[in-house]
């Protein structure tokens, strides 16, 4: 897996290029190229080459993926939402390079990513393209990842339009699983599969999303500033809306065994030494504790 | 050109739902719903129409080229921006539904726009589509509408890296004419002009997107708020680098006057009464003064 991140890394320095005003350019590249574990990336390119596409073909929309993800990162930081000084162990990016220009770097990578997936594929139809170009759309938009996080700033400020559990289930699989299930759902459709096997790896990217947000609700309780490389303890604190908050620890981390366990019945058959290693990763950091 | 306006009034509200979280929807429907001028959708339509494509294939991308205005609007008014309470006489989004959703609100309608084109746009070629996308990423992102955004707010800064005349065309020509461009661009490629005709508007649209910002300039120094819709007199209060400042309030209504004269030139030959309605209402107001 270290030599598929290692390409990524090269692909979106390469991708992300830095002209006048450099100003923006430099606040994009400065978060986008903070070493990170590139998981959606990785999900879209294996999708991709487990249906049979070549890696060049994929390589492009990857990308996009974590420019839409450090879109959100760069976004949600924001003293007017999370208000994190921190990201991936570095300053964030408004403390670097001020508030106004990181609202517009997120803004420049929000419409630079499909850009690039029009300017860089190689080997797609125009179809292929717009079909991957249509998802995108959708679960970066309102109907995606930004629902996760309107309803996610909503419920910290105690304002529940449907019960704690539906709002919990609609934050996770909007916030977090979402831009999972457009990872493997492009590199599907790069892949040309039927839809039933998108449809089969979308529910993969859904289990696992919800795991991972679960895991990330459970390090938020347990870890240190050191092994978050961002504050930790802030869902506590902040008496935010958690898997570990409405559920306790213990619950908290029987779903998240189970989601995993899901997760491993649906890949096994694709015998992906990366997907695998991504969820004994995830599932070894819990069961040690 | 009224009818033109309610038309997109009327698909604008028609294509901009509100689902849940209503939060988000209202706040991307509120600053897109208030009476405007639609004078992007008005000329990507007229020059759509002007080169023989249907209304009914024009429309989305009309207004997805309004909702990418509006999101530039909502962002650029935020505290970090330009910090203005209001727009178009209203308060500005952020006074509505706070800071978070204004930024949520921009994001989302950056990529609900082209959304937007790729489901509703009726009768074009997948080609034809992903060129309106394409054109719609790079007017609207770091080489261009951000663009001007970032030197805009740096020349403010007195950060200058090029000459003050340089600085301000850069300015101009990326904060205002790229919007007038990529209508008329738009306009063109759906109506499958050729791109000698696509250069012809698009020379048009810059020249007029320079006038209209000079206009805005002059209008800045010598409006009330009751005239202007938003706090007048901001850009002389905060020695801001403007045609006005830079040359002088003469200087600045010759040069209006000399682009708006080519702009008639341009587009003379076509004949068109919305067109010659949009130059003559711009022109009598600077010349009545």
């Amino acid at each position: 897996m270290k030599e598929l991140i290692d390409l990524i890394d090269k692909k979106l320095d390469e991708y992300m290029p830095v002209n006048y005003p450099e100003d923006i350019f430099k606040a994009m590249k400065y978060t986008l190229m903070l070493p990170g574990k590139r998981l959606r990336p990785v999900m879209c390119i294996e999708t991709a080459r487990l249906l049979g596409a070549d890696i060049d073909k994929v390589l492009p929309a990857a990308c996009a993926i974590e420019m839409l993800h450090v879109q959100s990162l760069i976004h949600d930081d924001l003293p007017c939402m999370d208000n994190d000084d921190f990201r991936r162990g570095k300053p964030s990016n408004h403390k670097v390079f001020g508030e106004a220009n990181a609202v517009l770097a997120g803004d420049a990578l929000l419409t630079f990513a499909p850009q690039l997936i029009i300017e860089k594929s190689k080997g797609l139809s125009a179809e292929q393209v717009l079909r991957v170009i249509h998802e995108y759309t959708k679960f970066a938009g309102a109907y995606g990842l930004i629902a996760g996080q309107v309803v996610d700033i909503e419920s910290e400020g105690g304002k529940l339009v449907k019960s704690p559990e539906e709002t919990l289930d609609f934050i996770h699989l909007n916030k977090t699983a979402v831009l999972f299930r457009l990872a493997v759902r492009i590199g599907a459709i790069i892949a040309n599969a039927q839809e039933n096997v998108i449809d089969e790896f979308d529910n993969f990217a859904k289990k696992f999303g919800l795991a991972f947000q679960i895991y990330d609700d459970i390090m938020d309780e347990i870890s240190s500033f050191e092994e978050l490389g961002k504050t930790a303890g802030k869902d506590k604190n902040s008496g935010k809306l958690t898997y570990v908050s409405l559920y306790g620890l213990e619950e908290a981390e029987n779903k998240f065994r189970c989601l995993i366990k899901e997760c491993y019945d649906i890949i096994d058959k694709y015998k992906s030494d990366i997907f695998k290693e991504i969820l004994d990763k995830l599932s070894q950091r819990i069961g040690s504790k």
